[in-house]
């Protein structure tokens, strides 16, 4: 096993040189611009430590690596298109810096240069298993975001629908990349679905405790601004369960003074205060990442891979950033 | 080797079946939708003919056949968005038919779909070459896609160059499923490369015969309105031959009366006509056809085969549908 800035360094080099300086430049600047812009690897890095914990080399599953950590990127530049955002990693989003058919057809692109990637080395005989986990998971996270527009027009979501719908969005593909690793480091079955439970579980304690950062995290460390849910009135945990809890509170609170921000990220966290939700969302946070060690316990490892993915899980839950 | 009608009919079956109903109907509704709306169906029935051909049986290829035309209307899906078009096929686009939200997400998921499809009942021996086939087509789809919205803003466009936009956005499809087709069938690396010449040549007749008719066509048989191209000063093959040849004429045609749509029409096509333009667009859609007809004589098959090849290819210069 090598460390996280190891896994980190070899997925940035990758990257590099999979941009491509190509024509028609129109359509590969803004691929460029994009994987430039940073973000975690978190992805990337799962899938290449899964790979040695399981007795691979992590070089022998760097486009793998890659092509999930394309994919992702491919994804968050539509979802941004889609949600109209104007920002994304400190900077002006794809379809705001170029323009949107730009944005369009430049995400169409690294979709499939994601699957090339994930393709590139890959040994025959498993080819089709990793190509059926990856268009899986990938339908899986369509399905995800399209939960997640259905829910701006409802006020009836449900915890459960919430949990499933973040499980689609954002969990399967780190379930995905801890199976996806598993496989090129040649595991068997078991240990390949208990890398998936593994990753399945640390991304709903990841997007969970994103949540309670959005709302209670320090705007300075947590690098944006906070109570951007808030504003838009996101269905987050916070929200269902508040609305849920103390509807006519939560509808006093996002309705008076409108067309003041700071003033209706005030009263909504009052809300949320009163009903002790940070605290119940952290336990929450607590007990999916204990769902992710114990899945740890099934899998035969090293005690240092297993030191990994456990600091790891626990890392996301002690997060601020 | 069946006739056009029996291969439209098997992969009608196929695409039906394809077509999912289920949860979130808001992502598979407007899948369903571009599924429905038609279309010649072209580009799956030379895949199912093309592995017949070769001696293989088009039941084994279905899957195939499925996963191009998927493709290919999640391209038309996506290109409507970024062209901001209406109208598809008799009936609204996807975006303005649901929105654009929905238009991009069930498009992405098209992609995918396209993707499984290609991979579903592939033997796993010829996996790796069919999936690498269909990526770098799909990434030359893009880069057309790109050309041609790069080609709105330029007004020195060449002659190659636009043959060269039209071969990657058009052409490269036709020769992947015909190559695609002859892989599935069995067929070695040279009937695969003739084939793949061959659907790329018909590709280029096409889409020259298609430029043609949208200014000299019949409107009730064409089944759209004539001069859609001129109105949007288009670079098509007949703009940009009359823009090098009589650059004041078109200007003049194209600026005088600019409010007036039929006026524009009817002078534009004015100084096509004094170049001879319609004949001489008719010899290169010839050319290309005689082309993709040569091709057939490299690849040993059946002469009902060959029959079926060359009568498709001489349908292309003679069609006005």
């Amino acid at each position: 096993m090598q460390d996280f800035h190891a896994y980190l360094s070899i997925i940035e080099n990758r990257l590099k040189s999979s941009a491509p300086v190509k024509e028609p430049d129109r359509l590969y600047q803004p691929i460029r611009y994009t994987l430039e812009g940073g973000g975690k690897r978190l992805r990337p890095v799962l899938l290449l430590a899964a790979c040695e914990a399981v007795g691979g080399d992590a070089d022998s599953a760097v486009n793998q690596a890659a092509a999930i950590e394309m994919f992702h990127n491919f994804t968050l530049l539509h979802d941004d298109v889609m949600d109209r955002a104007d920002m994304r990693r400190g900077r002006a989003t794809v379809h705001r810096r170029f323009d949107e058919r730009r944005a369009i057809l430049s995400g169409d692109t690294m979709l499939t240069m994601a699957t090339q990637l994930l393709a590139e080395g890959c040994p025959d005989a498993l080819l089709p298993r990793a190509l059926r986990l990856f268009n899986a998971t990938a339908i899986g996270i369509y399905e995800g975001q399209q939960l997640d527009l259905d829910f701006e027009s409802r006020d009836d979501v449900t915890v459960d629908e919430y949990i499933n719908m973040i499980r689609l969005k954002t969990s399967v593909l780190l379930g995905c990349a801890c199976a996806l690793g598993a496989l090129m480091g040649g595991a068997d079955d078991s240990r390949i679905r208990a890398f998936y439970r593994y990753g399945e579980a640390l991304g709903l304690a990841f997007q969970l405790q994103d949540d309670l950062l959005d709302t209670y995290g320090d705007p300075i460390v947590f690098g944006k601004e906070i109570g951007g849910d808030i504003i838009n009135d996101k269905k987050t945990w916070l929200r269902i369960t508040a609305m849920a809890e103390d509807t006519s509170g939560i509808i006093a609170a996002e309705t008076e003074h409108p067309s003041e921000p700071a003033e209706k990220i005030a009263r909504v966290t009052g809300v949320y205060d009163s009903l002790g939700l940070a605290g119940r969302c952290r336990e929450l946070v607590e007990r999916y990442v204990n769902d992710a060690i114990a899945c740890l316990d099934s899998i035969a490892m090293t005690q240092s891979a297993r030191d990994f993915f456990a600091t790891l899980a626990l890392g996301t839950c002690s997060r601020n950033h």
